[in-house]
């Protein structure tokens, strides 16, 4: 059987495409005996074909018609790496119509197009396979539908954006602040010029969505997901996390609750001793509780060519081994069921909270009377860092609904001795 | 296809058995949904179908005859959970001969019958799936054989017995010695009364013959694995080690290097900043480095009743699956190589030695001339705690062949100045 050759057609020779044509050539060997076939790469869709891509590649293989690959009746799987939903949705859409396998790294598309896609590949017989849409090198897609499938997923939570951790990391390590790190990281080249997309917990959550569907079998959209992004934590948030015995991290989290499914990115303090708190730099991991197997945790390189090439090479082996073996589509979309989403404001959570207050006595009776009166209960206050008429209390309360927390805090905003609610902090600690 | 049934026989019904089958109970309507079948528990093997096991079955599917699985035409994946390699190995071998998928989390036969069992399984197109007898709920096995199958793997490093680092954890932060700590772990029911097997390495060994033979393709037994316990590991051990930055573990050690595959299971100091480094009590983690996707680690409880179904139910999905699209075996035995081991005199580390030398001049002077003459060179040497005339010598080596080192050990010994070679214990922190 290992002389047995499977076709694959590449769409993109970027930094992605580049790095599945390095790991294909010089694993070759290995990989042939892993599945039983040898995969070859026999034609690649470029813009220019006389661009020097600093990979070595045989005369000829290059091409600027996609019809050379979709069309090839010897192509049997297409691996899309280009990115963007233009050329490369209507081209993993003719190669699925056309029964051709499909691995993609595409999370943009799959997460406006999953639907469409995924039902076309079932209808084909088709797998349409996408490890490398979510945390890069880790392999969490196959890890939550074929590995944990025993499970009921009760929660995951995930470190899902290395640009943001890495910043992040920064802030607690050297004490930096935002503005600081981000030109870091931009020169550096984690950041883009408009840091917007990883910055404000976009990318992170449309990571989320794409686990969170996953992980609960019901199909969830970026639209679903809350966001908050990181761009208000400051060094004083990151002095007194630290102090407490947290970290703060770009969480993307989703959880199955008896009031319908939570799903939710946003920044949070994490106890020390969480799994989660040593993931640093530019590191990706996800945590994933489930009602058999109990926490477990998944770890690696989020973004990178090879890492990336690492997962879309795996999606090519499954792929090929299911071709050989008249299995394609083994293992398709799951979302067969439909479960509703939690309002954001009855999702529950401690929280750190920073205010800016009027030093005078009964301010502490006055702020506390609000709290109560919205059913907030205070886990921790301290009072820091009196300059001074002006105070700044941190409190912690206990679990509390997010829309009381809401209502506690407009009423504290109307308070004349509150001169600032600096700033407000899910605490995410339930074990 | 959510309408077809895959019976399913359970030989053994003690502590993981009893959690396959709640597991596959109580989670019923999401596995068939995942595996687009029902998987029914057909018959139960046991040794007394009087014994009450806490687990409600319906009335006739507990027998004492093994024929009433293994010569059931219905039965198509027989799940062995009675451990040993008795008659439970007799019975893998017929349902294997008979054509059916078999799952097991039987390490000890598997490390000791593999090779005869997987070309069983390879001549009759079945699938053998073992996921759970290593580090139980943490997926290694697929994770290795085809999440980061793109990779040549370069090392495996993994925390693999929970008893142990159980112990070396309460040994860290409890300040408490070795024989205080197998006491309470055995009161705790973690170590057995005999806890050899555990606490000499010879449980975590086994599972490192079984990661590296996947990791690296090649049949590797238990014999080949070079094994040394935490017998010898004492609080003045611990305490260097924490104050020089590390902490100790017992590792399974697999790497690829260019003289041959080195494997081994012994006691380390790994630097705290290491991911295994934080993986504390009970918990198992899997630490893989590959060409492509670089560092990444995979963390878990590695036993008890559901982790352990956890990863035995996702392999009965996995046949199941497989059965359904009619390719059992297409993920099969991938030891397609023979790789030569490396000796252990050639393995090269780092290394940390405590001795016991008489206090006066020259002392220094002479135990570096003997680790000079034989090629050993000395990255850290702290004299601490003289009592009276004697003191103690902390050392750490830079990277030095094992050979090297025994043989300034045997020289040392003979010098009248070292009163005691306390102990030696490798470093692993090559990044």
């Amino acid at each position: 059987m290992r002389g047995r050759i499977i076709k694959v057609g590449l769409l993109g020779l970027g930094t992605v495409g580049g790095g599945v044509y390095r790991v294909l050539q010089s694993n070759r060997e290995l990989i042939a005996g892993r599945v039983g076939a040898r995969i070859e790469i026999s034609r690649v869709l470029v813009r220019d074909v006389r661009k020097d891509r600093g990979v070595p590649l045989p005369p000829g293989i290059l091409t600027t018609d996609p019809e050379e690959i979709l069309n090839s009746p010897e192509i049997e799987i297409v691996v899309e790496v280009m990115g963007g939903t233009g050329a490369a949705l209507d081209h993993v859409r003719t190669a699925l119509a056309r029964g051709k396998s499909v691995v993609t790294a595409n999370k943009d598309m799959l997460a406006v197009h999953g639907k469409e896609l995924f039902q076309l590949a079932q209808e084909k017989g088709s797998d349409l396979l996408f490890e490398a849409s979510v945390a890069g090198g880790i392999p969490i897609i196959r890890v939550l539908k074929q590995c944990l499938a025993a499970n009921r997923i009760q929660q995951v939570m995930g470190i899902l954006n290395g640009t943001t951790n890495y910043m992040l990391t920064r802030m607690t390590n050297a004490g930096r602040d935002f503005q600081d790190v981000l030109r870091e990281a931009q020169a550096l080249g984690y950041a883009e010029a408009d840091p917007t997309n990883d910055v404000e917990g976009y990318d992170a959550a449309r990571k989320t969505a794409i686990l969170a569907s996953i992980a609960f079998n019901t199909r969830i959209s970026f639209q679903d997901v809350y966001v908050e992004g990181i761009s208000r934590i400051t060094t004083e948030d990151i002095t007194y996390a630290t102090e407490l015995g947290y970290v703060i991290k770009l969480l993307g989290i989703a959880k199955d609750t008896p009031e319908g499914i939570e799903v939710r990115t946003h920044p949070a303090l994490l106890p020390q001793s969480h799994p989660l708190a040593a993931v640093s730099d530019s590191f990706n991991a996800v945590f994933v509780r489930g009602d058999a197997v109990g926490d477990t945790m998944f770890y690696g390189r989020g973004a990178g060519d090879l890492p990336t090439a690492s997962a879309v090479v795996a999606d090519i082996m499954d792929a090929a081994r299911n071709i050989v073996h008249r299995a394609p589509g083994i293992i398709s979309c799951t979302c067969f069921e439909e479960r509703p989403l939690k309002p954001m404001g009855q999702v529950r959570s401690r929280n750190y909270l920073r205010l800016r207050v009027i030093d005078q006595p009964g301010v502490l009776a006055q702020i506390a009377k609000v709290f109560g009166d919205h059913q907030v209960s205070l886990a921790a206050v301290t009072q820091r860092d009196t300059r001074g008429d002006r105070a700044e209390l941190v409190l912690i309360t206990h679990e509390v609904a997010e829309q009381n927390l809401r209502d506690a805090l407009a009423e504290l905003g109307e308070l004349e001795v509150v001169e600032e609610i600096c700033n407000v902090l899910r605490v995410e600690d339930d074990g």
